[in-house]
């Protein structure tokens, strides 16, 4: 009798932000197979006893290919075990949760999805940046900035350049600057507001305000740890005086600096 | 000594989908300020002895102008309450969070947003439709098909009609039949599917499958009810394959109907 396996979104970082189902679920786990972006505070929360299964992904690269990681999840399911599979943010948001969910169901598995806050709902409540403002931003996209060693971005730069639609950008810290060149060559503002974000919501997040023409150079100077959330539009001009309170702020010089009371 | 006003979101409406910070913060309500769209399962979260103060909004439209509810949370803030603000979904995602937040802080009173899962996520966790999947989706994006009455709808259609990147209308049920034909006029295909999705995550969960030259006809013959969530893309079409089971379906009858297991 094969086990079922639990599809979880671990959300941004702090375990505060789990979901009530995924902290019930995680706290009687007895396997839980987890990407290493998942937070050591969220970890913590899993029973001592229970078998951990590390599968990636780290910055960038899977330490562990996606159908290897399918692989592990059905011959785990199928043993019996009920399994925790357990991403940063949310499963079916840039978290190929789907993927693995077509390699258990082609071998009879049950599952089911439970959803994560994703890292631009994290960032966003975490610095006080809305995703949506009224006059500012009417919608909202997120994007992955991420591209195979040697390939090109793929994106579609012109739809992208919706100066009314707040972008966010997954795993793009390693092309920001060719990502803001292309926006700004699509017709975007040269100065945009661009806020980052790095591991939002958990002790260790930083912050940086830029725009979309220094951006690069910014990241230069200041490399920011992954993961890296990029929130570009208008609402991100906010921060200037709707931030929230951060643990350390490493906004950028050419930019004025105000208090974050 | 004025209170501090936790925003929070309340997510799509199963309790189990709450974030641990909101429910630990509902638990221990003193005071809720709270839209209609929350779902009367978490309302039934809020101690007996709490204080409920509803301000809308209810399908479409406000029954407390946006203004008055500022008005009312820094009047309640300023009277020494902590005051729970209750918004389903995110309040920095189509919640108007971020408007209160200013109105708060011009009167100088402390407030934090706590995120929730939005709409999007439950629909897509609930139905088994991601949001991306490699080869179909890149990426998603959500805007709302609302408009004020006798407004046109003003939307970026050329920027919207892109193949790759799944779109979500939050609040478009009344006007799905013109945004269908705006998609298809700016370059969508005519057979692009879409999945709506009434009540997502609650025991009230309808799903309606159709395809971007059907759905107004098909929401014209049966009806449902706000709130409804469309997914459009080539994603939805993995509804076919991929759906997880569901309270009820009303899958559109031109299109061949598969069990779900």
């Amino acid at each position: 009798m094969a086990g079922k396996v639990y599809l979880i979104g671990a959300g941004p970082g702090d375990p505060d932000l789990l979901t009530v189902r995924a902290l019930r679920l995680l706290q009687s786990a007895e396997l839980v197979v987890h990407d290493r972006l998942v937070s050591p505070e969220i970890m913590a929360l899993v029973p001592s006893a229970a078998r951990r299964v590390p599968v990636g992904k780290s910055a960038g690269f899977h330490s562990v290919p996606q159908d290897r990681i399918n692989e592990i999840l059905v011959e785990l399911a199928l043993e019996g075990h009920s399994v925790i599979r357990l991403k940063g943010g949310d499963p079916l948001i840039f978290g190929r949760g789907s993927e693995e969910a077509e390699a258990l169901a082609a071998a009879g598995i049950p599952y089911s999805y439970i959803p994560g806050i994703t890292a631009a709902q994290g960032a966003s409540a975490s610095t006080g940046v809305p995703l949506t403002h009224r006059g500012l931003a009417t919608g909202v996209r997120y994007v992955t900035g991420h591209r195979a060693q040697d390939a090109t971005l793929d994106l579609a730069w012109e739809s992208l350049a919706d100066p009314d639609t707040t972008l966010v950008v997954y795993m793009g810290a390693g092309n920001m600057a060719e990502i803001a060149a292309r926006l700004i060559a699509a017709g975007m503002p040269v100065d945009l507001p661009v806020l980052a974000v790095s591991h939002a919501t958990t002790p260790r997040e930083t912050r940086l305000l830029s725009d979309l023409t220094q951006i690069g150079a910014d990241l230069a100077r200041a490399p920011m740890e992954a993961p890296v959330l990029f929130m570009i539009g208008r609402v991100a001009g906010l921060y200037e005086t709707a931030a929230l309170p951060l643990p350390r702020d490493l906004r950028s010089a050419h930019l004025r600096v105000v208090s974050n009371g």
